[in-house]
């Protein structure tokens, strides 16, 4: 399952290169993964009401071209890897043209709220199962 | 009491005008609040172990010229009024000739980490108190 | 003309406290503006095109509750002055019951790319003028 | 040639997990940049001035441990490849223990200002030669 989210490029995400700042592309692949989570009934809020962290652990970014203020983009967000110790995201990021924006892959490991490692709770795992794309 | 932070302007903080974004300002107050709870010897990491939130109620801002990127720049920060429910902090900030970029005041109150508004503690306005600039 | 723009709270605006930092207010004024802009048909961007910038000049905001990740927020927008060298956009932010998160104002001075103060073009004046609410 | 840069993460940056955003490290990594290009005596701000961008064109990132609120952090930035249209930047964050907080790596693309890839100039690949480890 690859969910889609369409955004605009907010003015304070440009920088004095007068395009988005490269920083902004982890947040929306963050925005991207709370959509995914959304989109197949388990959002994000619920597993942190489990007591659950999906701690980022994991970032691989390539920029393909720059993004601008205002421009709208859309980002393809898939899970490709569920492991009782780690999840992997891949993202695709889009003009309104369909050209390549950016692209990456992010991993997660599940911890408790004192940031321990822990194993992704059986429920969680059979929620996010059918949904693994591989 | 009055403390003074110097620092750099990221190139992060910059927007497409080429200048500080006016939001990073926000965040350099409370740099300026952290810098002068440390000089008088009460951490604001201390306070939050304490379960104390100083939550921002307002913000009074006015900018008076750009910030460019890699320009140092100097806070100085207030504590001008110190009530059971509410501080208020004053801030100047300058540039290193000395040149006004923006004034502006926060006001906080104290909440617990429910976010209910509580009273600040006796210990802590006790160590407040004697620095209070009126 | 009061525009209004509705957006969730993202993860990375949230902070230690577990609420929204109180930076973000700022930056979603900005979206604020942008959406008003938009809705009476002068995109901000067009007018940066013409080589004006609207540099923030002053801000007023008080904080009257918090707002968590992924909660969703109303932004009411209005102009309330239009002078040739001052506007003035006031706003209300409202959560999905209808409550008053915060509250604030912007005032903004016509600069060249330069930074230097300009008056309003008298395009863009005839273009705003229709849509102030006294 | 390693450059060390030492910082405490500021309020603004944690998040509801009560740590270190992910996002900030990407802004840190390019603070790294900025103080290795002070060391060697080519800020940063200097190529710009040049007309050339050093776009980031690549991000990996491995998040090792969690980083507090007003914690310190030493971040080590060396420059281990420099062609005529690639350079990259490798970074280890560290806790005031001296134990590994994150590693990474980014790649930039010389660029003018139309955001058009260019060859690095003869100057700036004199400048940075001497610097890099290999």
């Amino acid at each position: 399952m690859t969910s889609s989210l369409r955004f605009r490029v907010r003015y304070a995400e440009t920088d004095a290169m007068g395009v988005a700042h490269h920083s902004n592309y982890i947040i929306w692949f963050e925005m991207g993964r709370v959509t995914w989570m959304d989109e197949i009934g388990l959002p994000y809020i619920e597993i942190e009401a489990d007591g659950i962290y999906l701690v980022v652990s994991k970032i691989e970014l390539t920029y393909r071209r720059a993004a601008r203020f205002d421009e709208e983009l859309v980002l393809k967000t898939t899970l490709v890897e569920l492991k009782s110790r780690r999840i992997r995201f891949v993202y695709q990021l889009e003009n309104s043209s369909g050209d390549l924006v950016a692209e990456g892959a992010t991993e997660h490991i599940p911890t408790n709220t004192e940031h321990r490692t822990v194993m992704v709770s059986e429920s969680i795992r059979r929620a996010l199962e059918p949904w693994v794309s591989r």
